[in-house]
Parts: structure tokens; C-alpha cells; sequence
């Protein structure tokens, strides 16, 4: 077959490597025939020279085969999954899987945790009291019975990423657009799902730091779905500023509620949230067009199908279901500090990676995968990108464990929030829709 | 100071490293603070993207701060060494060594062993009964008693070399023209040598494969040795053929006895011997100019001086001097057997990879460093590039421990000698100096 040195060689070249040889190398990294800085060198490679779309899926199809892979075979229908690269503030997941589920969609979503300034649906639904640990059985029987569970990922899937991500941590080659493609979606179909969602992030805090290296990354991502088989969209969406105005995991279990419930209407969140869902149904077969399905989608809001559904979710894992009327029964921090703008302006940015990392300072995130987290500390932002804000208007109100936190958080967020004397036209909710 | 991720970054993203970043990183490569995946994954972003000349410079320098520095300063004069870059039938070291100190120039040299298709030059000493591991008072005392001693690197000398070696070697990452020539400047540089002459070869079996990527890399090289104050010189030759008619261990020293005798004249090897031995004279300071050097060259081979300081090498390093004047008292072959063209022709190339090959599969060379030689095996060439041959002619003589290995060696040599039905003009000595 091939050596590592050859294998390397080749891509250090810019000469294809094929099928049978991506899968030996990959296989190579996991049973240790491919050394670790063989694997670095390659990754590098990788980074510089790119790999072809053909390359790409089977990188893709090698790493899902380097683990175990889900099988959803026991469901009816076509499962779903929705994938957001990385966010800040953004539960659409909380609010998209009731929804979908309640509009006859499955939902059988393995879900991750949050790290660095970025937040984690595992990590808010155990702020609200859920389990997200559930064996096989119980996850297929709860999507069979009530058609949706979101839980933790095992780590027998996709082995692979795991060491390749642990590599690219520390060689500086976290940011190339194949090995993006290929860590998410190799993810995503091991879960089983037969139709993806994906919400590819751009900007301040992103993987991809502009909309066109975004469209590049979700454009490969549709291509890897579809090239093994799967029905997949992306929806790009800048980070500009967060989508909701939580930032927090009880916190933002509660805007979902809200949203969900339709006690809070009109926002970026509950739009985007809507769209998501309605590609969802459409690509879960459930509608035949998505005109069909946003009809669909404010149903379920209007007559409370998804809010009842959120509550069916939550008692199956173990969780409230009176949270859903009485959000008050979640974690409230004991400090609630409201932060001030020091001048007058029109609001030109809310930098989501800083209001993350005030969040994370607060005690919301984690900076190693073994940190806790206090389920109750984060942000409310009350203000949006394009708003008016007069000196001394409250732009933010800060959840927090005691006043010194609190403090710091505030320094943060007021470096976060851009002010132009000019005004400033509010950015799009999407900014586009690629299949 | 700089993270690893962050030199790595830089390489990668074709942003320059300073002085004290490139420190950093090597010495943390050497203490371990930087991962050996670290270590190979910028190795591959050096391999693309290539460094600067400045920081060619600095990674030499670094490399040897990483470890011992031979100290020369009790050697009255300018201590001079040579290096080539890996030759098939290249005695030069054995015959500019004694000839260059009875001109009066210091060769305090550290040389290698031979690996692969290619020979070394201790080897060679070992072969021919000299010991070529002295401590390093005795190889001071040596080099300032007689002029001249060649001896074993220890390990002890740049051993961020030997970690980076062993990484370039699987990773795919050898043929890097800034991390060759840092890797033989920072060797050659940590033996204390004030004055270096570099034999850059290309073609066949070299690193280089061209005249113009051997040019690149000498002239790297000698900018190096004069960024950190030493006087360089560059020749480049061809591998189209080997330098000289022998390959193997005992049969090599033989032939150096005899060109340094005088007894074989008029060949590639005594012709390119003579042209280095002038400029290391004229290098070390000893002759005011090439051309004076090349008279006392003339004069140190034809009365005899040259000869008389070989004897002194082999005689203080243990060795008998007696095989200068009697050679037959070298290891001899048991078998020795005449390798005939099998048809007529103008002799094109005589491929010195191959040559090595068949020499290493006799028993004279090593695939691992471990593996033990044979002094004696080897092979013979008669004839040179430009010859014309007609069928049955000798083409080579096999030196061989059995008429089974004899018999292999020859099939190697046969498809090495390539024959043209057109005349073939005989290829330069030296095709060009680097200064």
C-alpha cells in the first residue's frame, strides 16, 4: 500500500491521494502505524496545499468508519440534526428541536459541550435540570416515543477527530477549511442523521473570519453531505453580535423558553429560529416546500404544540416540565448588575467573542473540557446592532455570583459594544442560504 | 515570550521569526517544552513556505548553542574542515586531510559514517586499522603536534540537529534547502573550524537533484558561515558518475594512498583533490592566493611531504603506517570478479546512487547506523564518463566476500552504466565555485 512518508509526501506535493490511501493513513493515526508527528507534518500540509472536494469526502468517510456510527435505522422518517460552528448566545437548538419534533420531524441530536468563549446545548439543558446522559436504547426508544432527545456524544464515535482535533490544537492548524469540513461533518453523519442543518458562523470569534471563507466552508460541508448521501443546508449568519440577548446557560434555557412559549416575539432569535425550523421540515420530508413549512412553523408556535412539546422533552430527560410556565424554578445568580453606556451613539457592534469571554469570567464557560461551570451567571443584553442609545441607558444587565465578577464582566462588555455617531442599518438575521 | 503555537503560526502564515523567537522554539524542541508534533508540524511549514536567510542563520546558530561547542582557540592558525554532501567514491577528505597540513593549514576535522548509498569518511579510517575515537585533549594535541587529525562527532555536538534529523527523516520533510543547509552549518560550525570548503553535489543519489538547486543551496551555506564570521567556500559537483574509481571502505583508502603517493595521476579524484586542497590553503591563511596555493599543492605531492604526513596521521592514530608504501596489506576480498559490457558504446553515465547501492548490498555500507561493514567488499571502476567501450570490455572490478554477492553486485552495475551509440563528452570535474 502506501507508507506515512509516502502519504505525506504526497500532499506536501499537491499530488491526490486516493480513497484506499487517505483511509490507511487515517486508520494509520488511530492504530498508531502512522506516528504522531507524522500525522502533525501532514495536518500542516494539509493547512498550506488544501486537499480536493474527491479528497475531502473520503477524509470525511474514513473518519466516520475510524469509530462506531449510529444507527437511527429503528426510527421512522428521516432523522434531522442541526449543527451551529461554534456561537455565542445562540439556543436555536433548545428551540428548534421541540419545534421540529412537535411539526413531526425526528430529532436525534448528539450535542456537545461548551469551551473557550463559545457555548455548549449540553451545558444549558443541565442548567435546566436535564440529564444528557443516555444510553443507546433509552435515546432511540424517547425519539421513537415523543420524535426528539438531544444527548451527549459517546466517544466511540469518530475516534479519529479526536486525535486529529488534538493535534490541530497545538500545531496551528485548526483553521483549514478541509480539515473544518471534514471534523463536523464526519460528527454529524456518524450520529446517524439523514438530513443536516447547518448554521457556519463568520466574524469576530468565528472559525471563519468573513461571510466568503464561510460560504467556502458551508459550500464544502453541503458537498461532503451530499457526496456521502445525506440531504444538507447552511444557513451563514454573522457574529456581529449574538443572535439572542442571553448569554448564560440557565439564561439562555430561559430565552429559548420564551421564544418557544411566544412570550418573547419579534426577535432575531425567534426568526432565525423559525427559518431553521422550516428547512428542517422541509428536509425531513415532513413538508413538501418550505412555504408549506413556515405555515407549519407559526402552527406550532400559535397553538402551543412546540411549548408542549419542550415540556415532553424536558420530563423525558428527567428535567421540570413546570420551568416551561415558571422559569423562575431555574438558577438565578444572587448579583444582578445593569451596565451603563459611557457616551451617546448609535450601537455598531457587540463583539460576540468578548461578550463570550465576559460570560465565560462570569463562571458560564469553561477554559479546559474539566472546568465547572455556575449555571446561573451570564448577560442579558438589552440593546441590538443599530439601536440608539442616549448616555447612561442600560445596554446589558450582568448575572453574576458576587460584585467583583460583576464589575469585570462590565469592563468587558463595554469593550465589546462598538458606538458610531452615525446610524447604523441592523445586519440580516441570515445573511445566506446555501444547499 | 513566544508559545509554540505562535512560532508555527508565523512560519505557517510566511511571517518572520526573530532572533530570540527561533531560540526559543529550538531550545524548547531540545527541554521538551515544544511537542515533537510541534517540532513536525512547523518542519512542514518551513519545508513550503521556506525562511528567510536571516533566519537561516539564526536556526544554525541555535541549533548549536543547543549544545557543546568544540573550543580550536589552543590551535595556532585557522583551523580548517571540509565537507561534502554526501559522496559515492569521494576519498577527497582522506587525501586533502594530509595534504593541507603539510602545507601547514590545522585539519581538526569530525567526520561521519556512511549510510545508505553513501560512504564515510571514518569508515573508510576504521577499514584501513585506524581509531577514529579520541578523546578531546588527545585530538587538540594531535591537530597541534602534527597538523592534521580526523575523528568521530560526539553526540554531544548540536543535538537539536539529531532530534530535527530524525524528524525530518518521517515526515517527508529532508529536501528543505534552508534545513539542509542549517543542519550541515550548524555540524560543521560546532567543530570549531574557522575556514569551511563544502562540496555541494547534485544529480543522481544527491539531495539536490539540479545544478541550479545545488547552487541555491551552497550559496545558503557559505551566507550562513559568513553571517557568524567564518570564510566559506562552495564547490559543486556532479554525481553523475562517482569521483573516484573505488567504492568500498579499504579499496577507497587505497586509492587516496595512491593518488597522495603519486602513483595514480591524472584522474578526476587527484584533479578535484588538488583544486580543494588549494583553496583550504588559501582559506586558512597559509597561501596568500589560489594560484600560489596551487604551486605548493604541486610541490607537497611531488617531493613527497604530502605523503610523509599521512603516514604521520595513520601512525598517530593508531594505525600502520606502513600501507601507505605497501597498500596490499589492506583487507582483501576473497573474490574478485570482472564486470564485462554487454554491448558497444560511448559510456554516458555511470549512475553513483546505484553504484553505492551495489556497494552497500557487497557489504561495504550500512542501512542502519547499527549494521556492521565489511572492509574489504567493494567495487573497482576502469572505466570513466566518456569512454568508449566495445563489447566485453572490463567495465569494473567486484571486491566480494562471496561469488553469490559478486554475482548480484554485477547485475547492479550493469543497469548503473548507461552506453550512448554517440560520442559523449566527459562530464567537468567541478562544475562551479560558491564564494
Amino acid at each position: 500500500m502506501i507508507t506515512p512518508v509516502e502519504a505525506i509526501t504526497k500532499t506536501r506535493d499537491k499530488q491526490p491521494l486516493t480513497e484506499a490511501e487517505l483511509r490507511e493513513f487515517i486508520f494509520g493515526i488511530c492504530d498508531g502505524r502512522v506516528e504522531q508527528n507524522q500525522a502533525a507534518a501532514w495536518l500542516m500540509a494539509v493547512r498550506l496545499n488544501g486537499l480536493s472536494k474527491e479528497e475531502t469526502v473520503w477524509l470525511t468517510q474514513a473518519m466516520i468508519d475510524s469509530g462506531e456510527v449510529v444507527d437511527l435505522s429503528s426510527i421512522e422518517g428521516i432523522p434531522v440534526d442541526k449543527h451551529s460552528t461554534g456561537g455565542v448566545g445562540d439556543t436555536t437548538t433548545l428551540i428548534l428541536a421541540p419545534l421540529v419534533a412537535a411539526g413531526g420531524g425526528k430529532v436525534a441530536k448528539m450535542s456537545g459541550r461548551g469551551l473557550g468563549h463559545t457555548g455548549g446545548t449540553l451545558d444549558k439543558m443541565e442548567a435546566a435540570g436535564l440529564t444528557v446522559n443516555l444510553s443507546s436504547e433509552d435515546f432511540l426508544r424517547q425519539v421513537r416515543e415523543i420524535g426528539v432527545a438531544v444527548i451527549s456524544q459517546t466517544a466511540k464515535l469518530v475516534p479519529a477527530d479526536g486525535l486529529l482535533y488534538s493535534l490541530r490544537d497545538v500545531t496551528a492548524t485548526v483553521d483549514s477549511v478541509p480539515l473544518i469540513a471534514s471534523s463536523v461533518m464526519s460528527k454529524k453523519l456518524a450520529c446517524g442523521a439523514q438530513a443536516i442543518l447547518l448554521d457556519v458562523k463568520y466574524g469576530d470569534g468565528a472559525f471563519m473570519q468573513d461571510l466568503d471563507s464561510a460560504r467556502e466552508l458551508a459550500r464544502l460541508m453541503v458537498e461532503i453531505g451530499n457526496g456521502l448521501g445525506r440531504r444538507v443546508m447552511a444557513a451563514l449568519t454573522s457574529m456581529d453580535q449574538p443572535l439572542g440577548a442571553a448569554i448564560g446557560n440557565a439564561l439562555e434555557f430561559r430565552e429559548a423558553i420564551e421564544v418557544i412559549t411566544g412570550r418573547k416575539k419579534g426577535t432575531a432569535l425567534e426568526r432565525v429560529s423559525r427559518q431553521l425550523a422550516s428547512r428542517l421540515l422541509f428536509l425531513s420530508g415532513v413538508c413538501p416546500s418550505v412555504e408549506t413549512a413556515d405555515q407549519k412553523v407559526n402552527e406550532l408556535l400559535e397553538t402551543g404544540a412546540a411549548a408542549e412539546k419542550l415540556r415532553e422533552l424536558i420530563a423525558a430527560q428527567k428535567g421540570d416540565p413546570r420551568i416551561v410556565n415558571e422559569p423562575e424554578l431555574l438558577p438565578q445568580a444572587p448579583v444582578i448588575h445593569q451596565v451603563r453606556v459611557l457616551e451617546s451613539g448609535y450601537l455598531k457592534s457587540l463583539a460576540a467573542r468578548r461578550l463570550g469571554i465576559a460570560g465565560l469570567k462570569l463562571g458560564a464557560g469553561r477554559l479546559r473540557k474539566s472546568d465547572p461551570i455556575d449555571p446561573a451567571v451570564g448577560l442579558i443584553l438589552q440593546k441590538r446592532v443599530g439601536d440608539r442609545l442616549e448616555k447612561g441607558d442600560i445596554l446589558c444587565e450582568v448575572h453574576a455570583a458576587d460584585a467583583d465578577s460583576a464589575a469585570q464582566a462590565e469592563r468587558e462588555v463595554l469593550k465589546a459594544a462598538l458606538l458610531s455617531p452615525d446610524p447604523v442599518d441592523p445586519p440580516a438575521d441570515i445573511s445566506e442560504w446555501v444547499e
